[in-house]
């Protein structure tokens, strides 16, 4: 099975050596091609043009940062779209929107070619170690046929569902995130406020029921000033996009997922996408009264 | 050093019965004396008076729901102040106002009474099994005269600070405990609104960066409908009404916080006081449109 991989970014890069590694033959991708220089040292072809890596690749796997660079890459004028033919199979495993996913999906289909929508958690760590959660949408076959892929590049694979629901669980997965980091940074702010000693707070609630990944995880950075990704908080932004973007679809009420939806958007247009997601706390430092 | 205990509650009983399991001499106090009796069969004495218990007593403890119910218990008409003499200790471990806690710890200063603030995490289960967390507030030379009586009841002491510091400390743990409940109750609503399978959401999220207690905890209970307690619905809303009134003193804004008690509070006035915290989710099942 030859595989073909766009988007040579943080992660794309990490899960094509992985891919690599597994003896897989790999034909790559970017839209920068300098960044492709490492996996090419590693043992990958570069293709000249999406066209190309579709003709060279039986699964084509992209790892791109939104829904437009998904669509372009896949759609676009000079996309993949162009050198597919039928039963190659489209692997997205960028975190996009679930309703493109099942647009893109039919439009596929109706080229004979299968998609699968595999968005991942686990970061740059998980990436770089092959242990990366996937959740995959898309026909339960399709997904055992792709599984040895998978393998390569994550520990933990699950089918959640037919196309789109794999992006749908991922986004359920970022609405926890962000609420985590809502409560973290509202938690470590008050009690630095209220004069409390940080340290023994984060020993005290972090063993209980109070306790969270992104307490055990971010706490210690928190504690040290360290707001460097780990995760981007940009990337937190665009996924509580998309969930915003869904929740509008319904009448009910999400308050809280709407309340984190603003607040990372605030943090972002105040510039601070690039640092880590936990570096979302430093608008609640802004918020402190100039005389404090 | 003989221990008297005010609030024989589902809390208060389990940490009596521990005390009376550690060898203290123990009397006790409640309210609704009937709920005496079974820590009396385990060989407690029962006081007459709040008087009398103090007086009988080294150290008084007191459990009790909120912080006018600690305030009357101690500085009341027939509180425990009337049968005080100096060198007593009052250990408050009811989650109440860290000012009010100050103000209380200022008085029995002036009868030359000490006082500790004691919160504890851990609910019903860890007061039972004697595995609570305890988090202290007050002179460090009485939290490690009192230590060898909170072994009895708990697993984790931490001295936090000066008077009231252990009811910050628990108010920074309830803000986290709070937005963990909204993060759950609206990523499970999402998720099957938008019809996903929840077993398999629950599953892949509560693994990687998405996890917390309340996931997992409280996870497979909204899985099988059951919205029992653990930890009341009413004592989580009460504990972020104390965070509520903390934050009014910063000018910073806190909008997780102050959401997560505005959401516990509609729930409580809905009747739910008396369920699970994780009840909460209910209002997000109410507010689905009728016609779904």
């Amino acid at each position: 099975m030859k595989i073909g991989f766009a988007g040579i970014g943080i992660m794309g890069k990490s899960m094509s050596m992985n891919l690599l590694k597994s003896g897989y033959a790999l034909t790559v991708w970017n839209r920068t091609p300098e960044k492709t220089e490492a996996v090419k040292d590693a043992g990958a072809e570069v293709a000249a043009s999406l066209a190309q890596l579709a003709d060279r690749s039986d699964v084509i796997i992209t790892m791109l940062n939104d829904t437009p660079d998904v669509d372009e890459v896949i759609l676009g004028k000079d996309g993949l779209a162009t050198g597919l033919s039928p039963g190659k199979v489209v692997v997205d495993m960028s975190t996009i929107s679930p309703d493109v996913t099942e647009l893109l999906a039919d439009r596929l289909g109706k080229m004979r070619c299968d998609m699968l929508d595999a968005p991942v958690s686990g970061g740059d760590v998980g990436a770089r170690n092959g242990t990366l959660t996937i959740m995959v949408g898309g026909k339960r076959q399709v997904f055992e046929k792709i599984l040895p892929v998978f393998r390569g590049m994550g520990k933990t694979m699950v089918h959640c569902g037919g196309h789109g629901d794999g992006q749908r669980v991922k986004m359920i997965n970022q609405i926890l995130c962000g609420l985590h980091a809502v409560a973290l940074s509202e938690a470590f702010t008050l009690a630095d406020r209220v004069g409390l000693d940080l340290e023994v707070v984060h020993k005290v609630v972090s063993s209980g029921a109070a306790g969270s990944w992104a307490l055990d995880n971010y706490g210690p950075r928190l504690l040290k000033g360290d707001l460097s990704p780990g995760f981007k908080l940009g990337m937190q932004q665009k996924d509580l996009r998309i969930a915003h973007e869904t929740i509008r679809q319904f009448e009910g009420e999400f308050s809280g997922t709407e309340l984190a939806y603003r607040l990372f958007t605030r943090a972002k247009e105040n510039g601070w996408g690039e640092l880590g997601s936990h570096a979302l706390i430093r608008l609640y430092e802004e918020s402190r009264p100039q005389s404090c």
